[in-house]
């Protein structure tokens, strides 16, 4: 009772990663047939100094005659995922084995920790303890970013003075693309410290033909589903409720998409869909109802209804909406602030949207209707305060009520809201996120040793047991685009979307309208870290799809 | 992909129980030394037919010459605990061993099955799906009583009519001993169809010296402990978010309490200390605060604040509120109809209420103030509508904004609230619980061949392998009391609230100050049904504490 750990994660600090062949002996790069570089003159131009660099993988190599010890420094960027703490794992393990007295100092607290020097170095204890267990608290995370020259130039100064050969960045899509960034900046500036980065997103969406999957979104998405088959079951056991459930996502609904896929609710809302659709908000309500009138007929009021967190931003109306009013506070930012009473602000507002904004405007509750005049420090509207999944369940039940009167609904509406976001970012990770992020950890060193810097390390064949994943390295120049972000282009990675013509939407168009009415609902069960191989070796169905 | 059931619904039907000794021949009853029948005389009138009852426990017996085909009754009654599934299926394999021909009637959703006669015959297909699996929808459940003499009328003849020997009530506190009425009222109408309860709350309430734990209380609890440890290393990880999080128990804090002692959150509030304190909502608020400022002095503006669903019902001012609430609206309902501005309401119930009260009442925010002015359809406030994360959250915000002001809090607060008790009614039972709750299905049978009516069935020796545990039967007017309830003596079964005298509260008030300011958060994960025996065969502390 009185032990300083759990037996679970006594238990998973002794489980130990399989490795990938390649990583088992002493890995060596290898170009990748057929890579090209960059050909987009505008990435070239912004990347003079790291453009060229071509995607390699990692095979076998010979043991080197000699090594000498390395120093590398590690941070971790934005929303923790499962597996960060396996990543580093992974890294000091290859660096011990590289030579006893390498270091690996992991910055603390994000970038905020690089341009600051501030750094702890990891030793075997810390490690030891942190070994296939969730959360990013080994050095803690930050979201600050290494913009300007003056960071760059502190960033520079800091990893010289620790004699580190290279950082190694976990992150997302911002991150890496950052990582790219500070790689040709340090090349620039005639430093040979080197940059990596590793592909982390619960979201799913940092990932394309070349990396098969974000670190983190297996765990996570396995979470999500589990919670929400326990609330499909109980909806089907008590027979009384219907459970909106919100779930993360922000601009991807890779996570709905999977949760859909292994568990099959009545519903499942699509941002990419509703934004292909051009679907406003009113028929996104209106599709909910029907489910729900359907489902009544069949003398079922109860039911589970899943929508991505991003929802709002992919509705046709909503955006429009969004961009006008955004515009008018930037415009009358004053005039808006004079204003002494609500129904003086309402009137105003009124008058300054098209119609059809004033119209979707008009519809949400007072309390939304103030949120979306409070910008936030940024100046911008804090579309993510908005309880998307609450909302819905207002008009939902408004419509319904007009139904009722009208003598179209016979059924019974009690609605539960739930967000599942901060349930799954910290689980320890699944055996999949444990073993790739350890295998990401360890490729990351092999690239540094071959002298690589702007590359994102990537795993491949991962329907196949980690011994014959395929880890290498690609150019994050390569996966850059130019895009215009609040009137500037600006170099990003373009997020992975839900592709409507992919094989798991595909997979889920197809099967979808049988379970709005049947309970096909599928049990999946807590994320399993022993036991069969089909349940603790698990792949999520979205990469099942897309790769085998 | 096309499979009908998830691969961990496919493993975990396959899953087989281990049996008590006593359970795996031909058990028989014994009665236990020194057990003695009701003593209360108002119990012994209220139940003359059946208070004569001794407690008895199974031993192995002989196998019976000759067997008959046996039919019997079984009905969900309540919310959904997990394990639900295994007592019937434990019902089932022990009525089969008695002769392959005996039959399970499940009585659809819940009591007013039995009323109506509903029902199903359970098939071995049907039984072997729900094999181990979570939720109550093999027949559903209800709330309904059976409390008339015409459906007890009913019932008998529906149960008389299909050839039942018994009945067999899968409920909590209220259900057992509506069991133990229903068995009584048949008594006296010379039925010899008897009455079986099983002991279930995921709350774990319905418990006592000789029921060691409720059945689905491992499961749920271990659930919301693993989620409540993933938002505490999410906590740790992005440090700047404080969670309130809010946990089932309505009554007691037995949930709680485990996951307290399970996970270790900063603070932990628990239901029957409160009371015991005579503590005033304020009271609880600066409790609160306190945390927050000693958190945010060490620099630590995040924490994980865990409170029990039923609180409010427990803190002294609110609990006279409430009654003084529930007063003025009785005498004054059609007064309080007739006002058309809330603002004449509020100054009506102002000078309705004791200066006391009408200070909590106007401390409280406006939507609850509302709310507890909407009795329900029995006429009751409706206090579980109250969202008691968020109505401390705010006042602990207001609290907070004041210290600021002061120059006594220099932190930030960033709250996030949670519920959870949805996620874990339906969860699939732990080995734990799908061992036990198969043990009380077959016991049951035992008790019913013996000729009993009118019994819980127990378990006990539970911290031991499952061979070794000791199952019987405890007469259920001998856990019965009579108590005020709406101004007429009813019988009961008194709940059991957390003792805070007892071991596991003891364990968790010598402890509790060391996880205040330190993160001593330990990450218990999600439930394991295969691997190592410490993680898949665990047990709760609360049993640990108290039974070893």
């Amino acid at each position: 009772m009185s032990e300083n750990i759990s037996p679970f994660h006594s238990q998973r600090t002794s489980y130990e990663p399989r490795l990938p062949k390649a990583l088992q002996g002493y890995a060596r790069v290898e170009e990748v047939e057929g890579s090209v570089a960059v050909s987009d003159p505008d990435v070239q131009k912004l990347f003079p100094q790291t453009f060229e660099g071509k995607m390699v993988k990692l095979v076998p190599g010979d043991k080197p005659a000699t090594t000498e010890p390395l120093t590398i420094g590690v941070v971790l960027s934005g929303g923790p995922a499962p597996g960060g703490h396996n990543a580093i794992a992974g890294l000091y393990d290859a660096l011990k084995k590289i030579h006893p007295d390498s270091r690996l100092l992991g910055f603390l607290n994000g970038p905020i920790g690089v341009i600051q020097g501030d750094y702890i170095e990891l030793s075997d204890e810390l490690i030891q303890k942190h070994r296939n267990t969730g959360g990013f608290d080994i050095i803690g995370s930050g979201r600050d970013k290494i913009e300007s020259a003056e960071d760059i130039d502190r960033c520079a100064r800091a990893l010289s003075t620790l004699g580190c050969k290279a950082l190694v960045v976990i992150g997302g899509d911002d991150s890496n693309t950052n990582a790219a960034i500070l790689a040709e900046e340090l090349k620039a500036r005639n430093s040979e410290i080197q940059v990596i980065g590793l592909p982390k997103t619960i979201d799913g969406d940092m990932r394309n033909e070349i990396i098969e999957t974000s670190f983190g979104f297996d765990t996570a998405a396995k979470t999500y589903a589990n919670l929400v088959a326990n609330i499909a079951r109980d909806a089907r056991s008590a027979r009384k409720y219907t459970h909106i459930i919100k779930l993360m996502g922000r601009a991807a609904s890779h996570v709905a998409l999977e949760v859909a896929l292994q568990v099959h609710p009545n519903l499942t809302i699509i941002s990419e869909e509703v934004e292909k659709r051009g679907l406003t908000l009113d028929q996104v309500v209106e599709q909910i109802v029907d489910v729900i009138v359907r489902r009544a007929s069949a003398d079922k009021n109860y039911g589970v209804i899943v929508i991505p967190e991003g929802l709002l931003e992919f509705l046709a109306d909503f955006k429009e909406l969004l961009k006008e009013l955004s515009l008018m506070m930037k415009e009358h930012e004053e005039v808006l602030h004079a204003f002494h009473s609500d129904e003086d602000v309402r009137q105003f507002v009124n008058r300054h949207l098209t119609a059809e904004s004033a119209k979707v405007y008009g519809s949400l509750p007072d309390s939304i209707q103030h949120t979306l005049l409070k910008p936030d420090k940024h100046g911008n509207i804090p579309v993510s305060h908005i309880e998307t999944d609450v909302l819905l369940m207002d008009l939902v039940k408004l419509r319904l009520d007009e139904l009722t009167q009208l003598g179209q609904f016979k059924g019974t509406f009690s609605p539960i809201t739930h967000f599942f976001g901060y349930e799954g970012r910290c689980v320890p990770p699944s055996n999949f996120d444990a073993e790739y992020c350890y295998a990401l950890g360890y490729a990351a060193v092999s690239l540094i040793t071959a002298g690589l810097t702007g590359f994102t390390v990537y795993g491949q064949n991962m329907m196949a047991s980690p011994e014959d994943w395929v880890m290498g390295g690609v150019p994050v120049t390569s996966m850059i685009n130019m895009e215009l972000r609040k009137g500037k282009m600006k170099p990003v990675i373009k997020k992975a979307l839900v592709e409507l013509e992919g094989k798991p939407f595909k997979a889920f168009a197809a099967a979808r309208d049988n379970w709005i009415v049947e309970d096909d609902y599928h049990f999946v069960g807590p994320i399993q870290y022993y036991g069969p191989a089909d349940l603790a070796d698990a792949r999520t169905l979205t990469l099942t799809y897309e790769r085998s």
